[in-house]
């Protein structure tokens, strides 16, 4: 750690990029587009990731693992989905290298020439139907409730750490039913599973919403989506759950003999979120010190540093600072206790502020004598002396981890409200994506050219129609023509 | 299921692709040498999974993401390592596709063309290594511990699934440390860990041992590996760890300021398991009713199958069977309780035969009214009538499993007893890999000519020179030559 981070309020951008690298969560590796996520970056991810696969099994799925490849002629066999993807793949046309017979080193051997070109997956579908094939006979084997955690490669042209990279980590869910209403109840499902964990784990509030036609994931009949707002007055789609219909059913010939003696096509779903998660877990609530977590991801959410001058007061606190220790791990409060030689309190304070440990313990002679600490709050950088006599200092830390994880909630969701609004002109609508960002609730005439124009003059896109919108009708906010309801635009990540 | 498995002693070959498929494992995939991994079968991955990556933290390491391309130049750094995968590489040379003119579908854009191939991951030294440049300056940034779960591709041309497959799942750890004996001390730890894993877990006794540097990993200056020992008298190597030496950091010129103020490069290591380790848990203990599980492996560890007529019946045995499953949950025993009416009950007795669940009780009205269960075991195929008021069903059952545990243990143990051989002589040596197969215990003169000698003349080859020979010389079973102990022969997966 040299110096301090930019600004948010300065250069919004370059803070996120420096937080992302000086907080050891990514940078960016030598193959372009594709990047590294550091140990404790990947902390924090193992955290999400261990939770929403509680959360699916007690759903009821399963994981499985496909292949990483996708034969060309199964990307096309969708019609809509090949269109949707085809030009970001990255494709794998030989299957081996040799030495160059001018010495020049290795390269690709002609000879070992694919007879069909194999994609790296950018989403699974298409290699998933064409199994479920086999899976799927009769009514009995559905529905079928499978989930996977892999990587998948698009080639983005701009990519920035987390938020859009050419390869990135998430799970895709890939369900399959014998009707459409349960198709469409797992996709509503899976939705409120990803606004669940979003708001009570990573802390983010989020809307809860369709996708217009034109946002769509390509293949789906309908996409839900939820959409998180970041502190720059930009959305960020962070996770979405489709309604494929019987669209990958017919693409691959899956059908099922029904209880009544028919034949009828699977309905499916597909849902996913991202290593995205990430950017919007950092950007939702960190501010110009570095990080700031939510206790419930927070890989270390309390670090103990002492403060001594020679080996003597280093030990007297050590045998306190290991009670503390040992009284929050029994409680499950994951703790460090940083006694490196190697550098000074104040350097470990801001290291930690950096990281966002969510709660920071000092300990020093006057404290010991007291039977005192001082017990600082990342979210809110305050600080206050804590008698532990008064408490048990196991329930004291509880405490304060959850007022912490309810307080950065609320601040992100009064961010939210102070930067969500209503429009009713155009003039309005232009002026206030340009001054002040957010959601903009606005009527909408329903076309996918409005929505096209709109973008093209403002950059804002439909992020979604809300679930919990009130039935209004209204003229659309650049056409004027009928609209049955608000939808929510925004500039967005 | 429809009818038997093959026979283990008629076609162990058959029986073991079919015992795969049918107890829903894993199945073959539309490409080419890349498997599908199913629930079932990835649930014991997982538990495999979650043990292993328990004990890589115990021991330190974080877990990372690395990208999963290569730049062809990469590869090339280190000789050894080039020369040992570039025969066996997928190659990413395009990223786009594009709708052909004459409508005839999508193909390869040749416009996509990437400036410099990307090698799809054989394994991770390069990428990772390069990166390491970065992470270290000083020997205050070390070790470095880390491990990566990922998938990797190598192309096979002969593929079997979970032994050897296109693409599989594996982990691998790397580490960077200041001193050469501070990585090999690294180096052995992870065989050890990866010992202790097989053996305490997966109820798999292995041989600890070097490899020899015919089959040492391409840029290692010494490998270590765990063998262990099938049914049908074949070796499966289990996990290696290789102590790399300086040959990544002198390739990718990672060099750290040592303590004394000099510059040197870093030792490194790097250890790994995989998905083949499920083929090693399949044949290590199945028999040809389907597979034999050991209890700390078990997605499901009991199973309860009820025996009735009619609703009443089943209504009075499931008051009893959620009893039952309370108490088991209690104390962490993972139990499922199948009430399914569209199956007879001798249907479901084999189908968890076939699935390997180590304890299965039946309940019926007979047992309601003696207080009974009747208690069947999978590995021994024996059956026991419990009185549950004889003993707390919890500690019977937890005594049970921990039983069956060591029991399957035992049994893997003494069965490769049986078929480790001491051999003086050629002919000898010969007769037996033909006859009974299993590790051959003999000298050997040292030479890599020898090695691939005796290899093209009996397909064995040196598994491993084990760690704990006795100091015994000898001559060489093959030449005559001299020979300072005896090391592991057999034929292998």
């Amino acid at each position: 750690m040299s110096k301090g981070l930019p600004k948010r309020s300065e250069d919004y951008s370059l803070w996120y990029n420096e937080l992302v690298k000086r907080a050891d969560l990514a940078e960016n590796s030598a193959v372009r587009g594709c990047m590294v996520i550091k140990p404790y970056g990947y902390s924090i991810w193992e955290k999400m990731q261990a939770q929403l696969d509680i959360m699916f099994k007690e759903t009821g799925h399963s994981n499985a693992y496909f292949p990483l490849f996708i034969p060309k002629s199964f990307l096309s066999k969708e019609a809509s989905h090949v269109e949707g993807f085809a030009k970001e793949c990255a494709v794998v046309t030989h299957y081996r290298l040799k030495n160059a017979e001018d010495g020049s080193g290795v390269i690709v051997d002609p000879e070992a020439k694919l007879e069909e070109e194999l994609i790296v997956r950018p989403t699974s579908e298409t290699v998933i139907w064409s199994t479920y094939k086999n899976w799927v006979q009769s009514y009995r084997d559905l529905p079928l409730l499978v989930n996977q955690w892999a990587n998948v490669v698009r080639w983005e042209m701009r990519t920035r750490l987390f938020l859009r990279t050419t390869e990135f980590l998430w799970q895709e869910g890939h369900t399959a039913h014998a009707t459409a209403k349960e198709a469409m109840d797992e996709t509503v499902q899976m939705m409120n599973v990803y606004a669940q964990f979003a708001e009570e784990f990573m802390a983010v509030p989020v809307v809860k919403g369709r996708k217009t036609e034109n946002e769509r994931f390509a293949g789906a009949d309908e996409t839900f989506c939820i959409e998180a707002m970041m502190q720059d007055g930009k959305a960020l789609q962070a996770g979405t759950s489709h309604f494929l219909g019987q669209n990958f059913a017919k693409a691959f010939d899956v059908k099922f003999a029904t209880k009544e003696g028919g034949l009828e096509y699977v309905w499916g779903t597909s849902w996913g979120v991202s290593t995205r998660l990430m950017g919007a877990l950092i950007m939702a609530h960190s501010d110009d010190n570095g990080l700031v977590l939510p206790p419930k991801l927070a890989p270390i959410q309390v670090v103990i540093v002492p403060i001594y001058r020679g080996e003597a007061e280093l030990e007297a606190i050590s045998v306190k600072a290991k009670e503390i220790m040992a009284a929050l791990k029994k409680v499950g409060v994951s703790v460090k206790f940083d006694d490196r030689d190697t550098q000074k309190p104040g350097w470990k304070f801001a290291e930690y502020e950096l990281k966002g440990v969510p709660l920071r313990i000092a300990l020093g002679p006057r404290d010991l004598e007291n039977g005192t600490i001082e017990l600082a709050r990342r979210d809110t950088l305050t600080k206050e002396t804590f008698d532990l006599a008064s408490q048990p200092i196991a329930d004291k830390i509880t405490g304060l981890l959850e007022e912490i994880q309810d307080s950065i909630y609320r601040k992100a969701f009064d961010f939210r409200a102070s930067v969500t609004t209503e429009v009713n002109s155009w003039d309005e609508f232009k002026q206030l994506l340009e001054d002040k960002g957010g959601f903009v609730s606005a009527h909408w005439d329903g076309t996918s050219a409005t929505e096209e124009k709109i973008k093209e003059l403002t950059k804002a896109t439909i992020r979604c129609i809300p679930l919990d919108r009130k039935e209004e009708s209204g003229v659309c906010v650049y056409t004027g023509s009928p609209s049955a309801g608000r939808v929510y635009f925004a500039k967005a990540y």
